[in-house]
């Protein structure tokens, strides 16, 4: 690590953000390879064994479209294909990246209508069943969800989003933020009833920034010819055309594209049932810890709460800015900030990604011995309390 | 090699087309490091030391904007942050990355006046005059130039063109396509009057594709308070805002500025000036291989030719897709197909980014070879008509 005033930190680096997430050698290997001529037979063979991969991850039959780019351009993308300006789009504002995706939108045009939440709850669907069913002119054209909320580690339930869509006979799209949850959280696609996912690879698909992805539903696919927003490089048709034959219609980022095949390879080689199940059981683990420590996780719904990551609330009068830093300089542990309205109150763990159990009982005695170091009232058995939930006690 | 129908292929792979480019291994090992946290102080330091150093290559003491993306997306960007729907641009069509720019235009909602060309000659700086001249109201906003065309290997004079808008007293911004141009040929940002430079990272950088650039004038900055395009994820303002700390706002791909780490180092250790030089004489070498086996190169003015890439017009009745299959097969030789108005009729030598007489000596000997296998007419002696230009004769 460089960087640290006291010069050299030894040991591993603890990269415990809720993403970008850790890497496994073998992709990093994989990300390191000479450069693949993206108009070569290689190349062709690389991409037409990513899509129906990558379809399993998304749990869809239907096209699967990626970028060179950040998860936020896969929102952008997601909105520029299927709406029109002036297009009324309905959000609940769970946290700081909805709060992105809101932005964004009214940057590009479109009129969102939010309902404010204390963002320590998961969507409530029967807010958006009662607005649908107030819009008999059907002037809401979509309905974004962010699945995990990243910023405060709730995770709202998609499909009963798009049950309170159906029960309201509301023709509205359905767009969620996948982001963080992708390949850690259990996703349905299809079965949800999904329109268009946004997801990136420096999470659940343990990958480096860099790669975005939409996966579409054939009615957004039909969208793409009335919208009116202008595009270009996020057009979803000229992608998926010439995906078929095994190319792009501009340059893809080859290597994160190698290294996507390794990530894959290794999602299914543990299969997507035991990497659901082992970040439920680091979720539980992690919250026993926080409950130890006489802390308060942000989630005050149990079953709402994120298996990728914890957000803490700090005691009244304590700066998480401090404390991180106290446990980056000290024990070389990277935790995330708080994000908007929980900037300064609030540190979260990420615990998704490429990641095992002695590596969040290394991450949560950072936890514990910089909030002694820090001075920040706790008690200890943090550490301990979540040995138990490992043990299965 | 993977995918050669014949089994696996020995020896070394040669990704002769122009771009992506071969790199370097300095710049693999970097991009194959671990993930760094794009909120750390040692991330902050990366990218203060990486902005005035990509300062230095792109000649300008403005702000140069990167985006995680293909190049494509820097031509957008470059579009969507300085103009409003139904500007006119004007463009003279030197080959298939200039046309891709005009339709792209096109989509964004602006309108295109465009001068179509051979394909096999520079940007006559005259016609940009004379355009301009009969302009008194000013309709056209802009001047769309590609500084290199990648796919004809023709350079055009940016200065010249930059002295055409001066002399018809108009104000038209000029942006300028330097993907396959920056740091392989001389450019100059500022000397030359650009207001935006769209570049890609997998040309003179020696990256993979998967890092967009901007360079930006005052002028064009500027240009963004009143263009009307939408744009969110493109926005230059919240990152040059962000980039003055040191951060991003959104995730960056931070392994590909790893990257960009290692190839600045490795630039600035040869000196642009040396790396320019070498990309001359290697142009020069690569045309009088051209000229020995009786082949026309697609550039009819020598000092129009590009010190990057030599398109060569394959005899009538013979095709450029059969005999690169013989070259990549037959040889692990890949060279760049023909595009747009060229395909079927031009391969593309690419002799640039990370490269040296010797493997540019092994690329002639393996386009000779594969033009006796393939049975297309030439007279042998190429590779040693380029040995005279590598020995000074």
């Amino acid at each position: 690590m460089m960087g640290a005033e006291e010069g050299y930190l030894p040991g591993r680096h603890l990269l415990q953000v809720p993403g970008p997430t850790n890497v496994p050698d073998s992709v990093l290997r994989a990300i390191g390879s000479q450069t693949l001529d993206h108009r070569s037979p290689d190349f062709a063979a690389l991409l037409q064994g990513l899509l129906p991969d990558l379809q399993a991850v998304f749990k869809t039959s239907a096209p699967v479209v990626m970028y060179a780019g950040s998860g936020t351009s896969a929102s952008e993308a997601a909105l520029v294909n299927t709406l029109s300006p002036g297009d009324a789009v309905f959000i609940v504002e769970t946290g700081h990246f909805a709060n992105l995706w809101a932005r964004m939108a009214t940057q590009l045009g479109l009129v969102v209508e939010s309902v404010p939440t204390d963002w320590r709850s998961a969507i409530d669907p029967s807010l958006v069943y009662e607005r649908l069913a107030r819009d008999p002119e059907h002037s809401i054209k979509a309905v974004l969800v962010t699945h995990n909320e990243t910023s405060t580690g709730v995770t709202s339930d998609v499909g009963a989003v798009r049950g309170a869509i159906d029960r309201a006979g509301h023709p509205a799209l359905l767009f969620v933020d996948a982001v963080s949850s992708l390949g850690s959280i259990d996703y349905r696609h299809e079965e949800w009833g999904v329109d268009v996912t946004v997801a990136g690879s420096q999470k659940g698909l343990m990958l480096p920034a860099g790669l975005a992805f939409n996966a579409i539903s054939e009615r957004a696919l039909a969208a793409t010819e009335s919208a009116k927003l202008t595009r270009s490089f996020w057009d979803w048709r000229p992608i998926v055309e010439q995906n078929r034959s095994g190319f792009f219609p501009y340059t893809p980022a080859t290597n994160l594209l190698l290294g996507l095949r390794a990530s894959l390879d290794l999602l299914a080689r543990e299969g997507l049932a035991a990497v659901f199940a082992r970040h439920i059981r680091h979720g539980r683990a992690a919250r026993a810890a926080v409950r130890a420590w006489g802390l308060e996780v942000a989630c005050r719904d149990e079953a709402a709460c994120s298996p990728v990551v914890t957000a803490v609330m700090m005691p009244e009068g304590y700066s998480e800015v401090d404390f991180r830093n106290v446990a980056l300089r000290g024990f070389g542990l990277a935790l995330g900030a708080g994000l908007g309205q929980f900037a300064g109150r609030s540190f979260r763990i990420g615990h998704l990604g490429d990641f095992d159990d002695l590596t969040l009982v290394a991450t949560l005695a950072g936890v514990e011995l910089s909030l002694e170091r820090a001075g920040v009232p706790h008690r200890r058995g943090g550490v301990a309390a979540a040995l138990d939930v490992l043990r299965g006690e």
